[in-house]
């Protein structure tokens, strides 16, 4: 089944909020979600700032202990105008080199849905026009977290939320461990491009309309949140520093090819040892994310 | 003028120690290089194991604030034996996993240069059967670092060292800073293949045929290592944790942007918030090594 | 005004929960507390584990912006069976070395109030017979977190939580800022005794009584949790790594010098540089804490 | 027997030197060291900048495998000049605080040897006079590092060097593994007086007059620097960042109290648990150090 939601009211923080629609195992879900700032495809301001997010979505079924799996359909901006930050962080750089980062508004870009571009708007240094080719993403989307909690979207963890992974467009599959009755889905703060580390602690931010499919898989617990393409297959570690990501991101890849590939942990560390990529989701937000990244035609057909 | 070297002794620090050959500027060097273990063509070892390095090569002009370039014409394993760790590194996995780590000796791989594959040979895991593509790079080398120092290979720094980046493979070609007369390059610690992160401690370790030709950009001076090829430019930094290798190699870019490429610091922030990308040289080192790279697509024809 | 408090339910999240006692600017609050699993002054489980926290207390007159000030006027074990963890964690040591940790049950303490010692209750190491002077404290405690969040008390935060930092003790005072109107006092996981870093994972883990006078300072903003005693003043910062909890720590004792006690940013540079103190809270929750710490003798009566 | 030694050279790097002395396993050697920036008791400039170290002292029958005992008998300055660094360096604070950081000149200080003061000479920011206790320290001293290794003084490792730890006073017994014949010590970089973590970048820097007593532990093999005053044991572990430095650290305390103090590893984690103390050393090198450190009074009389 297919569901068309207007969202009336949106979260900043991702928690056992109540659900705004409750959905079966296998429905589609089309939506909007507006952007970081709480923009909507009007360009107006509907919401307070801070990656506001649509749903909770309840997924009947879905119980702790399960894994939720969420079929990205189809990420894309409803409208042309995205933004972004212009300096580079002050972490991202030496502490020595702080001083000399450029003081900068926002930079304004237009997005061309159908040429699949972006261009910056009355470039205003040295660097000029500049358009680039877009892969719309979502920053920040996940489930409810264990215990209870409702943990800021500036932020992410097991659960999700924050990742700003370049990786999360559309024909991906994420997987999510569940921790609520319900899974509570949310989704938000698109990009319309984004560079790997979110640098400038932004992509190009933009309202999104968002169709997703969801599936519960019953009795299989997983340890962060994974995810698949047609070429890989893929974890996600939120932590700090960047170290403690990619332990996490690797040590849950480490078991996913133990329960679910046929290897041992003798064969998983062969394979990844020569084989395994890593990806910088971001290096800006309070949890840094690492991905661990495996393409599917080493596997030799496995899983 | 084309020079072949054949070495008669190696060293597993970098260090001011005596040239083993002088050449000009412009000039290309074709020599050999052991595995880390100190074992040659044959199969022998004919030196301690350390990542031993030949060299260190003399290029006449090279002076302290120069920058060397060495361009990697040819890396070519010159054996069909190459050998890896088998497990991953504890440091590379959730504290509270590595007690599931398997201790497994070294695992053995047939390379074969003209297929340019590797083959796990007797398989002992439920892995089995493994044919991976190679991609022969260099996993240490560098010029004699600042101040004097010596230092063991199996770290790194701004004069390069044991970097274990999966970039470094024929056709790349890679700047240095200078700190010595003559920039003491030295090359060795070859690997037939190598996973990101070199996560089990080692790509496949083989001995190597080796061809560069260097040369000298006099009163040119850079921070930490950078390298080119067709695609792409980047820089390297070396340190833990990562975060900081992402200062250092993400701090170089943006200069080099601004030096080389005609950009101010604005515009040199926001050409890589949309468009940088990073890779994992290695997470097992004492110096760790993250890589900040720029597709040459997007820079518009600048530099 | 004396409230004399007991609790009938417990919080294992810090988040802008319903008050269960309102009290005024001013006011005493004596009540107890359980033990991180839940155990009471009986040895009874009466809720579930995960350091379960007492309150929250609404103080009249609290509104975000302001401070709270938390006077620890007495923190005291209701029992004499504590127990803690036996083991260093696994993130505390080498990874290479995680493999020589023993695997150990809980050890038992018995913890005598009046001679305020903790001794080892059926020793069952090569250690003996250990008998060592207790310092009652409080592991988390804090206010409720911004952004409407409700965060697990086994991390910590700007605004307090699990900070299991050894100088939280009777006759210090804690400041707090305040996030939600009320500021939503939290009170907990009272330890007879820990070593600095809490480096197995736990104090002598023991039930409280806890005495308390609460006090707002209006207007007055902080960034972090800060604290005094009759010798020093202190500021903590929680993250990871132990770097980062410096910088929160110092980057918020500079500017209290700067706002409270008559300092410029030179001034408060060149008094910490040659006189700063530094504690390690703990370096085995999701958070770690650091202290910076200034005795008041170096300070000539300012302030 | 006793040497006076007058050095007429002084190192940058510590490696595997000429030595200026040889000595015998229970000499003593009374020398002098310069100031980091190689200014001498008179105040001249004899040798560059950075760290000069006296030495090498070759202590006969060291040999690779043993321990160096270094008994700090006398650490006093020889002059009433003294400097520091101003300003808290950028690594220290957080790094949007960055450009709130004074640029000043380094501080003079007038040190009174007798009266056991430093005082701030010429005060020039609202923090005005300014008189501390001092405490006299070797910054930067060990011995030859492993494999041939010549390693700037400006960072630390196994072998010692720029540690930067506030506790090496006159008092303190220090053990270093031996990696040369010979051991090869070097000493210098003595500081009057030094906060934590060398915030500043410096101690208050000055030249000293220097005595140690040296010994030989033919057989015992250390894995990191260790230390004994008549409170304390303690273990220096150097590494980034701060995370590494305390697992190296506590890692060597738990073999300590194993090999020496007749603990099985359970009764030494059970014993660290409760009793542990860490001092940082500095938060400033390139190498920071942190100090794992137990109270010989809770060690009933071991070892």
């Amino acid at each position: 089944m297919i569901h068309h939601f207007t969202p009336t009211h949106y979260h900043t923080a991702i928690g056992p909020y109540a659900p705004v629609l409750t959905v079966d195992d296998g429905d589609t879900i089309t939506t909007t979600t507006v952007d970081a700032r709480g923009f909507d495809h009007r360009r107006e301001q509907i919401t307070p700032r801070g990656n506001p997010q649509t749903g909770p979505f309840f997924v009947r079924g879905a119980e702790p202990g399960d894994t939720l799996v969420v079929q990205l359909d189809d990420i894309r901006p409803n409208r042309t105008y995205g933004w972004s930050g212009s300096s580079v962080a002050p972490n991202v750089v030496d502490p020595g080199y702080v001083k000399e980062l450029p003081e900068a508004p926002l930079t304004e870009w237009y997005v061309d849905v159908d040429a699949r571009t972006a261009q910056i708007v009355a470039p205003a240094s040295k660097l000029g026009e500049l358009t680039i080719p877009i892969e719309p993403m979502l920053g920040c989307f996940g489930v409810a977290p264990p215990r209870k909690q409702a943990i800021s979207t500036a932020t992410s963890g097991e659960y999700g939320g924050n990742m700003d992974y370049r990786g999360f467009v559309s024909g991906t599959t994420v997987y999510f461990p569940v921790f609520e009755p319900g899974a509570l889905l949310f989704v938000g703060d698109g990009h319309a491009a984004q560079g790997c580390g979110e640098i400038v602690g932004t992509g190009i931010e933009i309202s999104m309309d968002v169709t997703v499919t969801v599936r519960v898989l019953k009795g299989k617990t997983i340890g962060w949140p994974r995810g698949e393409n047609k070429d890989c297959i893929f974890t996600v570690g939120c932590a700090r520093p960047l170290d403690q990501c990619v332990q996490h991101a690797t040590t849950e890849m480490l078991k996913w090819l133990q329960t679910d590939y046929g290897l041992d942990a003798l064969g998983a560390s062969m394979l990844l040892g020569q084989c395994v990529r890593y990806d910088l989701g971001n290096i800006f937000d309070p949890a840094f994310a690492m991905v661990c990244r495996l393409e599917k035609k080493v596997m030799g057909g496995r899983g």
